[in-house]
């Protein structure tokens, strides 16, 4: 039995070294991605994202044993793409995957940290869709706050998580303005603090702008897809949680199931896979593109046109044209 | 007189046309940057950046005054990736146009807001370098602190200089843990906010983690450069300004110069040139790629192809292989 088709019959440690070949973009994992991707397009793909220290980790550790308590199955998946210093996220996941270790319905996967955020893009995508043909219903996307990976994290959930803690008072409009637009639900966590009361009024006052607007998102979309998303009419739900009080976490678990109803009753789950299916073309096209250049340019040939463009002879668009006429050339004349 | 050469003689409204179609991506505007382009290359950009509400806008203007007074030229670009209806740059930028406009040597641009991320990056890219071009020494660019711009002003700009408000208080190190890292300068603005000096502290407290890990950028770039950049001895300096108080702005200033001559000295300003322009090369190659597609194979030969993804007959990776082969055969066949 391959690897591919281990991890398809339960096996986990077949299911983790699979994880680690397609993170790490080898041949066997493109080949096994390859091989699973006729099972993937059924998972329930949740993006939890907000700032740091907004209690995103322990949310979803709670979430995580309410949904087991339920007797479902889940995968969590931590993308951590900020700096090699950072280290919190690994840290904490080891933490938590030691509470739920003992537990064969939950599957934990920490995303090695990379600098290109692009790649780290590629990897979690590409990590998704084996846990998906695997057969987890439920797969949690938990990203920082900062940086690319609220939009990348954006383009390839169904359903996008905003967590949101207390205490930033009047200022939660402008500082989330990036961010609410890609909520499809919004949590104020750490609800016991006095302060709760008024991050939800400012949330609210600010969320009559969005439905007015309706649901919009910043990403790498095509706009008619976007434009045909406005047209739809999901209301941004704000919930309450608490680990202290342990509350909210069934209105939460509601709201995502709720949305997940949507998506599919309004036809958008299709889109949705209609567009993360060419995403994923054109994103395979550009790497084929790369390795191509590699093989039939090769670095030496690449790094000098690169030095005509920095010295100003040349300009880039040229620069590349030339390039992709030398790719062209060596690809023709190789058939 | 073309248009490049008119903008390049100083004209204004020629500039602001040329810049439109640079932004729009026309034909005529791509011969023109590749005409301009040997012109590029001496400008200092600076990335400003920082969650709304830290008072960029205000200090970008603050700092244009104050470079204006020494006689120094400058350009600033405001770049909005946020959600068509938030708007507030646009109408921020009109304010400060009207008392910055009858100033000739300073040049104002707002980016039109579009919902795509890369697009705005090589949008940015093109009208910075144009901007280069015709002689502006200095190039401000100002970002909004959400999502994908951090990332990609860093790419861009030589020196990013990240501004904090006050009252954050020990939040911060969690809170900017993505943005700290990409930050070349932080200021703390609003100095005059009796929290300033906790924010300084705050800040304070978790640069030594920073200084020792060194100067690391979240970003595109070749790790090997990263390495380059970790291996130098920029310490971050945390600068405080108020508009209030009309405070600082002559030490950020200075810190701009020091950075740009570190650079410079280091031997990182020409790292920086080669780096972009392997940046745009790539970028460039991809566009010229889905051009091709586009023509060669066509929209509703990739919508079929797409089509089979989607209902999972074949898997991403393969269908990318099979579009390219089309390319290249009929790119092959044509010549």
């Amino acid at each position: 039995m391959d690897i591919a088709a281990a991890a398809l019959a339960g096996d986990r440690r077949a299911l983790s070294r699979l994880l680690s070949w397609v993170e790490n973009g080898t041949v066997a994992g493109h080949a096994a991605l390859a091989q699973l991707f006729p099972q993937t397009g059924e998972a329930h793909v949740v993006g939890i994202t907000g700032a740091p220290g907004a209690g995103k980790s322990t949310l979803v550790n709670q979430l995580a044993r309410e949904i087991r308590e339920r007797g479902q199955k889940l995968a969590i998946v931590a993308v951590d793409p900020t700096s090699p210093y950072s280290g919190g996220a690994l840290l904490g996941d080891r933490l938590r995957m030691r509470a739920l270790s003992t537990d064969t319905g939950v599957f934990m996967r920490s995303m090695a940290s990379r600098g290109d955020a692009g790649g780290m893009a590629h990897a979690t995508r590409d990590v998704v869709s084996v846990l998906d043909a695997v057969g987890y219903p439920l797969i949690l996307v938990e990203t920082v706050g900062a940086g690319q990976s609220q939009v990348e994290v954006a383009c390839m959930a169904h359903t996008v998580v905003l967590v949101e803690a207390p205490g930033m008072g009047d200022d939660i409009q402008a500082l989330k303005a990036g961010l609410m637009e890609i909520a499809d639900i919004i949590v104020v966590n750490k609800a016991d603090k006095p302060e709760a009361r008024q991050t939800v009024r400012a949330l609210q006052s600010v969320r009559p702008g969005m439905r007015s607007e309706g649901h919009h998102r910043v990403s790498v979309r095509e706009e008619k897809q976007v434009a045909a998303e406005v047209a739809t009419g999901w209301e941004v739900p704000i919930l309450q949680t608490s680990a202290l009080e342990n509350r909210g976490l069934e209105e939460l678990l509601a709201a995502l199931e709720a949305h997940r109803d949507f998506l599919k009753e309004s036809g958008q789950w299709r889109a949705r896979l209609q567009e993360n299916a060419r995403a994923e073309v054109e994103s395979w096209l550009q790497r084929h593109l790369l390795a191509l250049l590699a093989d039939e340019v090769g670095e030496a040939r690449l790094t000098a046109v690169v030095d005509t463009v920095r010295r100003r002879e040349n300009d880039p668009a040229s620069a590349a044209q030339e390039l992709l006429a030398a790719i062209l050339a060596a690809a023709g004349g190789a058939r």
